[in-house]
């Protein structure tokens, strides 16, 4: 049966006699998937290694943690994505660290996997600013376990209010608190907003959902940073139009089961979600490359490692300028442009074009929505807000889903949900999913 | 603001002065959730217990473990089953105990609840006969948890064989082994086939996925023991047809990490699913009542507890025997006319009619699939195999669905499925979901 099941074996690096180059690329987010593709008519053999099966939608990430959407309408398996290119290979193993002397990356299982070229993209994770004990208490959100877990909170407050009789207890049951005010937490915020303004409403006998207290804390003087004031300052009202509290300009000082602590007061919260900042994925010290301090690897204008040529880094992980000389910003048409761009300077140099290609970011736009008929755009010639930027921000993101699958289940879930005022994915699972 | 969040305290059991019956439903499966619609009129107030917050359509359940369908796609909150229904209520609390003298539900958080007639409906889990150690590795399937467990292991086998060089350790992890060959042992390896067969075909460059082995094991001497023997056979061929190996006559002596022992010869498999028993919840000791083998309460012919007339127990927990004398079939549309049935004897109490109202069970039909365009259907007087079954099969499940969404999106995922051969929740989450 073994010469049935093996397909065929070493035959990655043979091709006739001729060894085919090989690139390896580590993560297969927007990045990592970008690059693969880039390569896909070129003469090498591609290896993409991710610690997941599936490569994530992260924008919408939020509407799995907030019960809009199922963990699998915004993620597809990569060997799916990848199984038409003939010249790409999927593994599913955890990096561990590089040899770039040796040119090898090392796997958790001890195995190692050599490269001729190699791109990282391995992406970022939440980070608490040297408060790593926070996590217990106010998970970020970054994976889908993550998505579940912040679920599981929301959902698992409002039954134990509506249980139990100590109204101090109920109290901190019902208020919510979302730390850091970019996108995420405008996103979280408003989401949860409308969980327990529409969703919940009339669906609890002893608590009333509607007067559950959300509060989003940000320590800067404004929301959404990235944007113009003026959008941000809509988004703002849009919030509180949606019955959450928007605190600026006071930083989280301590944060417990119990609740936090901010700007000198104690606020007794059951569900503390953080949103305030990333810390990229430790590519710079597998490499031994200089970062900054969010941990990106700052790389030369071609996107490789000073020192090593044959080796990229790109998305969150990766610290380049744009033209402006402003940092390119941690977002998935970001990180596609520079994982296309790694790709292709591959693809020249294997095809015997060595000149230096700098990669040059072109902003398409931002956009952010705070919830029903809610949202800002902002394409620099063009600033949007209220239903018009929500349904551009709707079109964008099922256009940008990966398969045809999720596009259609995701529009239907949306269009469901804005016509009954109700949530699709509402389950209590894993953890304390049974009391 | 406490006075905001509360909506109204206490005010279940009283309406105006006069205090109204209590009515409490364990469980807010098939059986829990006919009986509280039953109610929906009566002058009473309904209080359903669940330990989870959401009602789970398990006929489904194994579409969950083969990657075709998402959790939240075969479960509905509970409450919003019976948000309209203004006399229920919802409790979300895992029950410990009942003390029918005093009239009292124990809860785990050491509250109890008062009832004046009680719903027991807490069906059944699975069974290892003895075996209990065998649970680690083979696990059944009742639960979500269960479903998204049984889904990473086979997903994992695969890509674990991808990434290994032992010829030995591969082959192992490529066998697939099914204990009970019942309507969810047959299910599970016809997706199993079809997930192997189809859905991976293409993916892998190293293992071919069609030469991975599926066995269904069945110590009985036939399949489906529910369902005449030409339809039996039907399905036997079928599963035959897609793959898998059927050995019947041979009960499994020994379970492992490694694999299984049956007839006494080793079969190397690192994945195992448990398909071959269940037990019913423990409500049998809570009442100190007569059980059978399989744990359910010997119920009177009205379907309460012999010595307790105020208590009701429905589903999978109670046997009950049909107008031929054989046991009640352990399934959905039984469980649903018991509940139906102890809601009306209530209701009709209630109403001040006392007269005994025995249940009587109607069989409408057993249905069960073995994969694309394989059923077998049999109505007692008609017999349906093939193509034909399978489309009655799908139209069947998704008309019983429990919500609108829910039917729409199921009926996408399959039509979409039919056509592409692909399955749409392909993830490895939870536990070792990253390596």
């Amino acid at each position: 049966m073994d010469s049935g099941v093996l397909k065929r074996k070493g035959s990655m690096a043979v091709n006739g006699d001729k060894v085919r180059p090989r690139v390896l690329i580590l993560g297969a987010g927007f990045g990592g998937l970008s690059a693969a593709k880039a390569l896909r008519n070129a003469p090498c053999d591609v290896v993409v290694i991710d610690r997941r099966n599936y490569h994530l939608f992260q924008p919408l990430l939020y509407q799995v943690a907030t019960a809009a959407l199922s963990p699998a309408e915004i993620a597809s398996p990569i060997r799916s994505i990848l199984s038409r290119q003939k010249n790409a290979r999927v593994l599913m193993a955890r990096v561990t660290g590089i040899d770039a002397a040796a040119k090898r990356v090392l796997l958790q299982d001890g195995r190692t996997e050599a490269f001729d070229y190699l791109i990282v993209a391995t992406g970022a994770r939440h980070a608490y600013f040297g408060h790593d004990d926070w996590e217990g208490c106010a998970p970020g959100l970054k994976k889908i376990e993550d998505a579940t877990d912040i679920r599981r909170r929301i959902l698992l407050a409002f039954e134990r209010a509506e249980a139990i009789d100590d109204p101090e207890a109920r109290k901190a049951l019902l208020t919510f608190v979302v730390i850091g005010g970019g996108a995420t937490g405008v996103e979280m915020a408003g989401a949860i907003g409308e969980v327990a303004h529409w969703a919940l409403a009339d669906e609890f006998r002893v608590i009333d959902p509607t007067q559950a207290r959300i509060v989003l804390i940000e320590a800067g003087p404004r929301l959404l940073p990235a944007f113009p004031e003026d959008l941000a300052e809509h988004a703002r009202k849009a919030l509180v139009k949606l019955g959450v509290e928007v605190q600026l300009g006071r930083a989280v000082e301590q944060c417990d089961e119990g609740g936090i602590v901010y700007g000198g007061e104690r606020l007794p919260a059951r569900t503390i979600v953080w949103a305030a900042g990333v810390q990229a994925s430790p590519a710079a010290k597998w490499l031994g490359a200089e970062k900054d301090r969010a941990g990106r690897v700052i790389v030369a204008k071609d996107l490789t490692v000073p020192g090593h040529p044959d080796i990229f880094v790109v998305g969150d992980t990766a610290l380049v300028l744009d033209p402006k000389g402003q940092p390119v910003p941690g977002i998935a048409p970001a990180a596609k442009q520079m994982g296309a761009h790694a790709g292709r300077v591959i693809a020249a140099r294997l095809a015997g074009r060595t000149e230096e290609r700098p990669f040059r970011y072109r902003h398409a736009g931002s956009l952010a929505t705070i919830g029903r008929s809610a949202a800002i755009a902002d394409f620099g010639w063009l600033k949007v807000k209220g239903w018009l930027a929500w349904w551009l921000w709707g079109i964008a993101h099922i256009y940008f889903l990966i398969d045809f699958r999720s596009r259609f289940i995701v529009a239907l879930q949306w269009l469901w949900s804005y016509f009954t005022f109700r949530r699709g994915a509402r389950l209590i699972t894993g953890g304390e999913g049974e009391m």
